[in-house]
């Protein structure tokens, strides 16, 4: 398909997906002649995704570039694509105290181990603190930890349990793609888009779950 | 106990305490003299609550009022109670194009009415808009049909009915607490602080889930 088509088909003006192919986002299109240039559906797929990065992500450019940077290193075994790809994107901030490591951090570490643990999650024990996600973890349960709130791992076993439920789901629907760059495109956009799909879906459970049990009186 | 217990106890400085007690967000101690006033602990919970609120959920002094308003307002019903405290909490904001309600906002509402339906979550399919929740989930599923990702209510439902699990197991531990106010300021604190644990959780059981299907290498 041409600009045009590509412009019409993903919503994003002509100027802003030449804005992208300059900035390398999106990969240049197969030229038919000195001035015109072809695109394909992986080319949609592309920008659908750098798509989602900035405007939901609300991602810098750098950002977004580094991400598919690894969506695009063929020579990475597809665990370490996937987590390059996903590390890449922003997560929860660590705590900005700038203390290095107190005391609050250092339990939440021991309680994350345990957690791991008692799951039998061996690759995330193993990983350990070298994963971001890792360390977001113990960065949210220390908060709990230093504002008094209780941390109980017969508590959040069950939670981890579920969640691993949607992770699997997640990978069955990553995995109805074909090939390896629509998996590892899929996974990141999914993490993007998915994350305020699942937490609404959380709070309104939470409402749905209330009202049976409370009526709405 | 006198304020510099309560400040030894929550870890909140004396002057800070001072300035919630100022504002209002946190009720008078008991007077035991001209100068002394005494604390319990529910202003030790209280304290934390709003720690809770302004350092991790970021929220304004005016918008932890307003919260602390629905969570004191024992004129409601438990279910509205809990909503309006949880209601008046920062969301994923809706998307702010402007244009009132577009193509992609009509049909995403048409979706998610399926969705609720198939679900038979009557309660959140009668409170419709009415709920800032249900109109979260609106603004995300627009996102993802505005930006060309597929909907599909069959893969959703699964989804939906696991944080439904997570749903029930909060509320089981909501009912755990005594106080009707001890439950809804647990129910508050618990939506701020467990939401960063959930999604570091949810990441973290990808990447197992991912090192188990396809190895590490």
């Amino acid at each position: 398909m041409r600009l045009a088509e590509l412009s019409e088909r993903s919503g994003v003006a002509i100027a802003t997906i030449k804005y992208y192919l300059r900035e390398g986002l999106l990969p240049p299109g197969h030229r038919v002649s000195a001035t015109t240039a072809d695109y394909d559906e992986g080319h949609l797929r592309r920008l659908r995704l750098v798509r989602a990065m900035i405007q939901v992500g609300e991602m810098p450019v750098a950002q977004v570039r580094k991400v598919l940077g690894h969506v695009d290193d063929e020579s990475l075994g597809r665990t370490i694509r996937l987590g390059a790809a996903l590390w890449a994107l922003p997560r929860e901030p660590e705590p900005a105290d700038g203390q290095g490591e107190d005391e609050a951090t250092a339990a939440a570490r021991d309680e994350v181990d345990r957690l791991l643990r008692t799951l039998g999650w061996s690759t995330a024990w193993e990983l350990g603190a070298f994963s971001p996600v890792h360390r977001s973890l113990v960065a949210a349960v220390a908060t709990l930890i230093r504002l008094g709130y209780p941390w109980d791992a017969e508590l959040m076993a069950p939670y981890a349990q579920l969640m691993h439920q949607v992770a699997v789901r997640d990978l069955d629907f990553v995995e109805t793609h074909h090939s390896e760059a629509e998996k590892v495109e899929t996974a990141v956009a999914a993490t993007i888009l998915f994350q305020p799909v699942l937490k609404a879906l959380h709070r309104l459970a939470q409402e749905e779950e209330s009202a049976r049990r409370y009526g709405l009186s």
